[in-house]
């Protein structure tokens, strides 16, 4: 659509007035277990079969199989029987929850979590801070105190940050050549997702898990198999707990959760602990220097606002801050996903 | 993007996920003034001067800005002073409060209302009915006295429509020459935008508004100039009033509010009242029949299953209400925009 037919029609406008209406399409049919079912039967099903199995309204199921049609998340097939729809293959492989690359549980968290947040975000722009206490009557001094409010909102944190690492972590970890590091601390490793996808692609590495003992407990039971024996764990909280020695730290995605004073204490205390040779990863989604986007990252930088402390950055900050804390040798890749990569040496 | 590079890395997805950012973006930038300022001010302006001038935190000023540049709705230039901001054309036309073809109050009643029923889109589907009472808590048997809350709410609701009659109304009143009719109703007529649009069109035709007596009286005082001596009004419910007598009937966006029992109930009482040879124009987002689109109808499809009784239906299935109640020579003109029409005749 060209500029000027914008201009007398707006339908770039339009599209972003519906945006959050395509949001919630997408997250209800993953929420209700539209994708898992029809990638189970192996045929094509009607609305009234998909809302039976379901246990839904047949109005309400056949106008959200119609809405995942107009995103081409479903296609349809008109017969003597009436509408039969089934999977696209993105669906399969993204939004079904048994695919290793299902982005369900991330999706669980926007829709159910983020959605809420959002809702008060002129709140967050006038003030200046995050919103936790509208959106879920609870104090919103401790970002992570906010975030981890119960063992389920936890729970959905950390599998939903697992969903992000399978399709971007690869990326983010071969960005740079990172087999001269062979122990490696991921802090705030969380679910640990990331660690796996190391030790994969680098099979001398061992990594360590640093987070704080609840997240680690849950990462030991639910994520990560017994008998991955390259993977360890520390439980700790990395501000005021000490950070033992290792050869490389990852802090992927875990700066932009705080303000600039606390970025430079963690990088110092890091520094300190690092091996003479050794360095440090950041993976973040990294801002234009001009400030034209990219837009995901500008969005993020949003949500920062409105969940955390923090912010996005652009490579240009990152770079100066790492220098700060006597980190040298930085070198920034952008992976043309999410999240790019940071490198810097002590 | 190729549908081989989505299934590597899936941007659309990421895409759908980030909607309600972007919605949420461009309505909290319009709520705060932004564009409003920026077109008063006349001249490109730092985030700390729009902060400043607005009452809000610079942090999530400056960040809210640069989103919106990502979004194409601000455009910025780095300049020796720093980052200085001004309105793309699209926004000083559809997003300042001023201009006629503002879009500034369906975005409030979108997200100061509507983002709040959706959350509930699960619910909706699982239960097949509007979300009034989770949302706010309020009875959720009629949905317009749902709707119609309180004043503050309902105005809210007319002047969105309004909004939605600037850039829609002239196409569906140019739709079929409307000039054989000069004494036209416009049932649900609400803040009268397209009342104002049709004599304007068709300088020979009187239009009359009949709604709600509430409603009336807000038409009459806030939106309707009383020099306009066109449009007349008629106070009254029509499911349990009469209907005068009339040459044309509008039902813009009316039916699809009500299920198919009550749009046959109110056909067939418009199609008694209509004069001989007169007749009645639908205006309503017309989903095609092989359920391949428009995505715009079918997510409206969904709004009409989180606040009404209703839900949006296709050409076919307006035809066929028209001609059960009696009408004849059915044509239909598809406008290109949101909004579609359908003319029967007595």
């Amino acid at each position: 659509m060209s500029s000027t037919e914008d201009l007398d029609y707006p339908q770039v406008i339009l599209q972003y007035n519906s945006g959050f209406l395509v949001s919630k399409v997408m997250f209800t049919a993953c929420e209700l277990g539209v994708f898992d079912l029809l990638l189970e039967s192996g045929e094509p099903l009607s609305s009234d079969a998909i809302a039976a199995h379901l246990g839904t309204s047949t109005t309400g199921m056949e106008r959200l199989l119609d809405a995942c049609v107009g995103l081409k998340l479903l296609a349809v097939e008109l017969t003597q029987e009436g509408a039969l729809y089934r999977n696209t293959e993105i669906s399969n492989i993204y939004l079904t929850k048994s695919s290793p690359k299902s982005q369900y549980h991330i999706m669980m968290y926007y829709s159910n979590t983020v959605y809420l947040c959002w809702r008060y975000l002129a709140d967050a722009v006038r003030e200046g801070r995050n919103q936790y206490e509208r959106a879920f009557g609870i104090s919103s001094k401790d970002p992570f105190e906010a975030m981890y409010r119960s063992e389920e909102e936890m729970l959905k944190f950390m599998a939903g940050q697992n969903s992000v690492w399978s399709i971007c972590g690869r990326d983010v970890l071969a960005a740079f050549d990172l087999s001269p590091f062979t122990q490696i601390y991921d802090l705030g490793g969380g679910g640990g997702a990331l660690a796996q996808e190391c030790v994969s692609l680098y099979p001398n590495s061992t990594v360590t898990i640093y987070d704080l003992p609840k997240v680690v407990q849950v990462a030991k039971e639910q994520f990560i198999p017994p008998e991955e024996r390259r993977i360890a764990f520390h439980e700790g909280d990395f501000f005021s707990d000490s950070i033992p020695e290792a050869e490389l730290y990852i802090l992927s995605k875990i700066l932009h959760d705080w303000d600039d004073d606390k970025c430079r204490q963690l990088l110092a205390k890091v520094h300190e602990a690092c091996k003479p040779g050794g360095g440090v990863l950041l993976v973040e989604s990294l801002l234009n220097e001009d400030k034209s986007g990219p837009l995901e990252t500008q969005l993020y930088s949003m949500n920062m606002l409105v969940q955390t402390e923090g912010r996005e950055k652009t490579a240009a900050e990152y770079s100066k801050l790492l220098e700060a804390a006597g980190f040298g040798e930085v070198q920034v890749k952008r992976t043309g996903k999410l999240y790019d990569a940071v490198l810097g040496r002590k």
